[in-house]
């Protein structure tokens, strides 16, 4: 399907501020970008590089007062996501090196201290990806989804303590029990088509019968139109934007996400 | 200065085709793009990917018939290029680990033939940037340039055999005069504003006083106005396309670059 | 300093056990290895790659039964550290690329919850290398320091909240307190000449005046002797073993590190 | 099979002069190092880096006079090597990213130009290994080996012209034949044990059939000991040294290769 998406931030800041953005989608194996706009208010120089993870980001310096980022993009992606029931676990030995880093334990994932709940949940599961669809359902009927955002990121701790989480919570406690059970596991922030209400989305892939597949928490049915801004073992790697110096919060965050 | 660019690329080929297209140019120290297009009739799955030295690239398979590619972008780039007269010569042991492949020879930058003649070429100036300088000059009076494209590159001694060539051609020449002075250098393929006749450009550039600066020995100024497509080692690693199978030529290749 | 390190470690597994093992220092900026062994007993086959921290790293699976690895070194290492007292903060803007993600939080180093306490404890310091140098004191001075090892790495809130720690414990806070104000820090595991009880060792690097600086708030004074194994954003990047499947412990764990 | 390498180097030189090594080899998928040494003699400071393909090189200054290096290693390798007849070509677009760059042509290997006689060769057999079976043989039995070593690699049009050449050289037509038959293909320097007469080696690799397989046109038989230093498009990728400044060349270059 074609997506259009479009996301705007503004910030209204007292001195220069450093960001770094994480808002331009990278046409890859899972969708084409043909075409995308960012722009600047005011124009200000920003410098972009790719990260560890192949995400695409934009240094910049906000000069005080308004500053807006205004992006959007025109977007194929699947209609529907590959499923694997049955697919097999693959031994530690015979993962790729570049996956091997989404197993360690990460700042919002501390998947160090979920192993014996995750061998609970998924106690009469297949080894590999039946084990990651039982924690999905696991998450959708167990912690309350509440939709929108918040700005300070759960832990899989916190999460789990609380029984409760916006999508990026969900997705943090999903991967911490794939990882626990030395199933490779990352988040992935971006859009999805007919999110109720409309907003930045997060969700999770895990990787099973050598490769990734898509899971998310928080809907009922499985359907397609996700399109990924970035990849990263927690929300700490793939926030939509780093601000350094004294904090500021954006005054207007709105995005929009229609077929074409 | 904000400039409009596009290319439009149409091939007939008989056979499925695959190709690997280098035709997006990246935000980074010297250019923003703020919009971009890039569009395949017919549509194709598409996989983009960063090759080692940066640059996106696109792998798709082209089914028989016709194909063309069209691509544009909207993108700020300096109004002037910067110069260095007296920019010193970096000692070996302190180039950064990731320029040294710079000095390497490669397909068509045969450095290890040109030791004698860059020496002369040289004789009168400092080490590093004035060398730089003094190549270009050199390359400006003594070869030839023919603007238009030709399919084939020329390497370095075919170019000084043959004393005229290409936009590409002169940087290949250049490039290895460069390096057998143990001068980091890199082809670099884009657009040039005002460029007559309008086509894809080709230049090089060189690696003094801790940062790379651009020469192009087909312009009599040195102005602003480039758009960098791709970064290599020479025109084998900057094709803006690779294409697989039965030899396909572009039956339409049109490039515009308009001021804003 | 010419030192000769050594690590033994040994295991007893019920079953085949996938371990990833990071026990190869490297020869770099900061060491040269001279003459270097690895053994493994019994032979099995060991697979090497580099992770996304430029760390060697070991893959293997240790058949059932007693499984030891035996390793150890020849190195020139510095005979006493830099230090930089003045050294100035960098911008975020002028940060390397990729020393950003050193920035942000990451498993065991929670720096989004330690803004208010590192301005506390620097406050009367220049920004940059002075606050590290406080930081390195007040740790060195609050948390209590228990030499030997732990299991379990803490994390900076742990450490915060128990004021004692192990070295790589010490290294987690000093950490947090650096990223929360904006200059970039990591830990490394490795040897140090004459550490008392001998063991393997944690300390950190900041990043101020344009390049990593070695901190250790374990020792009261600042000596050479150091050899890095590993560098990460903490613990969970640089464990010397990460094991797969049934916990297993090692046995025995010998190191030493002599002067040649 | 486990086997004992050395290699060492002497040089003298007039001043002081920047090299850069590669004389490491590195476990991974196809060795082990259990031990090795790396000696300078006078002790210079050196410095430890990894090029794009995955190689250790260290870059030192050597002192003017004397200058020498010593290194060896105990690496356990395999008895023989993988052969697959039929192994199926792999089209280009199910090629992994990072092995596309060995489908480009190189310095020393102008596969832009042996399409017509890398067709004719192989024109009875299946697309994929077979083919590469039949360019090793066809240049065992056509281009003559000469072994030793020779300073000036020559490129793949230069052995085809000169119908003799050393490993290296009939590596770099392996190599250019493969290439131009959409086969991405690199060159391997290093040891092979009982060559005749001793002395670094270099041959080649293709990906069919999923992976890697060795090739080697100056041997008769196909068998193992072989221990990999580098790997690279061509030998301007994979010198043992590259040197700068005015020329120097080693006044010993000793190599051994013993059974353990």
């Amino acid at each position: 399907m074609w997506l259009q998406t479009s996301c705007e931030l503004k910030f209204v800041t007292d001195f220069p501020t450093p960001f770094i953005f994480m808002l331009r989608p990278r046409s890859g194996a899972q969708q084409w970008i043909a075409s995308e706009e960012y722009l600047l208010y005011p124009t200000v120089p920003a410098f972009e590089f790719t990260d560890e993870y192949g995400n695409l980001c934009q240094r910049l310096v906000a000069p005080p007062g308004d500053f807006s980022l205004s992006t959007s993009a025109r977007i194929m992606t699947a209609d529907s996501i590959d499923q694997e029931p049955g697919g097999y676990f693959v031994d530690i030995q015979n993962l790729p090196d570049n996956v091997l880093k989404y197993l360690l334990p990460s700042r919002y994932c501390e998947s160090d201290r979920f192993g014996e709940m995750a061998t609970e949940i998924t106690a009469n599961q297949q080894p590999g990806y039946d084990q990651v669809a039982e924690i999905e359902r696991w998450l959708h009927t167990t912690i309350r989804y509440e939709p929108g955002s918040s700005f300070l990121p759960l832990s899989a701790i916190e999460v789990n303590l609380q029984q409760s989480g916006v999508c990026r919570d969900l997705a943090h406690l999903g991967v911490a029990l794939c990882r626990s059970l030395s199933i490779p596991a990352r988040i992935v922030v971006g859009y999805l088509y007919e999110l109720e209400p409309m907003e930045l989305h997060a969700w999770f892939e895990a990787y099973v019968a050598d490769r990734w597949y898509t899971f998310d928490a928080t809907q009922q049915f499985k359907r397609g139109g996700y399109v990924a801004i970035g990849y990263g073992r927690d929300a700490a790697d793939v926030a939509v934007y780093n601000q350094f110096g004294p904090a500021v919060f954006p005054i207007k965050q709105e995005v929009t996400v229609e077929l074409v």
